[in-house]
């Protein structure tokens, strides 16, 4: 009954008697299939919205937080890396010297693997080179025409168009419910600013990600943002509550990451000890068709969703559309 | 004709024809005496609200930001170093060794000077005391109960009916006219977040301030958050842009600071270089008899808002009600 009560069960008498066929349109989360999952999303959004229900958490705490990478668009292959490689490409001619450098031509050719093998020092040179020194001006410039103009190399969209349909429906659905959707992942914060209103409808001071330094110095006689190669914070695994305090002064009460590398595990912890009603998704990459299926060797996300009670989504059985372009 | 044009000419004509008395209340920014400074704001926010105006701005880039020690309330005394000093007052009995400290008995006493003169490190110490080491539910108890029980020692009413009427005026003007408005202050931003919204009606994410470090750690077998001593950013003088940046990607359209130690230079002067119309005020502290009276050595802040053309506020013509209690 839950699924159709209240507002729901108007529309669904329109569409039973087939009054009005495009109203169907207006059920929630179409890309969803109907089942457990679905259910769960919506009875919560129900309850906390209902000023009759214990539930009830008034409209400025209704703050919902998600992952980027393998969230809301695909991380194969992870996007800021394909970014790095397409600047040293465009760098390349002004420096000879890397022709034989094996760093840059593994980034250049997307081979995270040899960073993985070669240690952190070596990327975060390349990250250096390629994320700072320049106006802040001038960085997002050059991200907004890598947004434009690089492609995924297996489904030849801009690299947004990966962006997953259920998801654009969640955000859409909560905002429609009196939420505040935030960005909160691994990546730049810059980086993301550049895509994230035009990609997911998150203004840019709802975006939550590492943090870089910026100088505010003058040059010819104007004083810009200049972007430094200081890391303030790394907001990954149990940086995220971190830069979700340092943003918002909140505890989030709905909480969406996923399956990889643990990445979401203190993000959803901490939703899940907020004093009030509270929702974590765990997003498990299981549609090889689809998409990519992998694991974690550890199942350390997995098995922290099953202690606490966490929501699994299974790309392969809650979703019946992966892609905002298919 | 510009003050009562648009929709205030209607609210005029029922006030002139007596009509409805009530309505005068609604004129805007009644604490501000007419004069060319106010009418400067509303002619501000009428053109940027306009949507037939050259000078429109969509209400999702309408961002005001506020210095708040000086700006919004008083800063004689500074507040948050009379917490400190509250602080160690209740932390003293468990600190014998604290009775002849001199540092320690300077700052529960309020003597800022004894700061100014022994430099930055002995007062760092005390901050850290005071400002970390604890979960942030206990400071943001601590912070609260100061709310609610520490008075100001010259007008005998808690810190935060220090506020200024023509401010609190001036907040409510611009969120009714589609601002988004956010305090800037080199304050902490858990300090401020413990009073902004029952103070300045500013939610704990939009307050701007100086960053303190946390870790997300396990205690008793429950994740919390714990304050640590690292400074991650200090929100004063060229901070100022770095922390709005930071927090929001984007640049203000109108920014509020006051003259006192050039803390608000850099944050003026980033709004003023902002491509979309924006207006920049500076509160200049001349009424010694209703508040305090003083300026800078090097009149930094005043030079500045000459050269920049930004618009000084005086306290003594600007404002007819100083307090939000008188």
């Amino acid at each position: 009954m839950n699924f159709f009560s209240k507002r729901h069960f108007f529309l669904a008498l329109f569409v039973a008697v087939g009054a009005n066929p495009v109203m169907a349109k207006s059920l929630p989360l179409p890309a969803w299939n109907n089942g457990a999952t679905k259910q769960k999303i919506i009875d919560f959004v129900d309850r906390v919205t209902d000023p009759n229900s214990n539930d009830f958490v008034p409209k400025a705490e209704r703050m919902a937080t998600f992952d980027n990478d393998g969230t809301l668009w695909s991380e194969y292959p992870v996007v800021q890396f394909v970014f790095m490689g397409e600047r040293l490409k465009q760098l390349l001619p002004s420096h000879p010297e890397w022709k034989d450098d094996q760093a840059v031509q593994a980034a250049i050719n997307g081979e995270i693997e040899y960073f993985i093998k070669n240690g952190h020092q070596v990327f975060r040179k390349l990250f250096e080179i390629t994320h700072s020194g320049m106006s802040r001006t001038e960085f997002n410039k050059m991200a907004e025409e890598f947004f434009e103009t690089a492609k995924h190399p297996k489904y030849n969209v801009h690299f947004t168009k990966t962006k997953y349909q259920p998801m654009i429906e969640l955000l859409s659905y909560l905002r429609d419910n009196g939420f505040q959707t935030w960005l909160c992942s691994g990546g730049g914060t810059d980086f993301m600013r550049a895509m994230s209103y035009k990609t997911y409808g998150i203004p840019p001071e709802q975006v939550i990600g590492s943090i870089g330094g910026f100088e505010f110095i003058s040059k010819n006689g104007q004083e810009e943002l200049v972007k430094t190669s200081t890391v303030l914070l790394n907001n990954d695994k149990q940086g995220k509550p971190v830069g979700i305090t340092i943003q918002t002064g909140r505890t989030p009460i709905f909480s969406v990451g996923n399956v990889r590398n643990g990445g979401d595990i203190a993000h959803l912890t901490f939703t899940n000890g907020n004093q009030k009603p509270h929702l974590e998704l765990l997003i498990n990459h299981d549609d090889s068709n689809r998409e990519f299926a992998y694991a974690e060797d550890d199942n350390a996300s997995l098995k922290a969703a099953k202690k606490q009670g966490w929501t699994v989504v299974s790309m392969k059985d809650d979703w019946n559309q992966i892609f905002s372009f298919e």
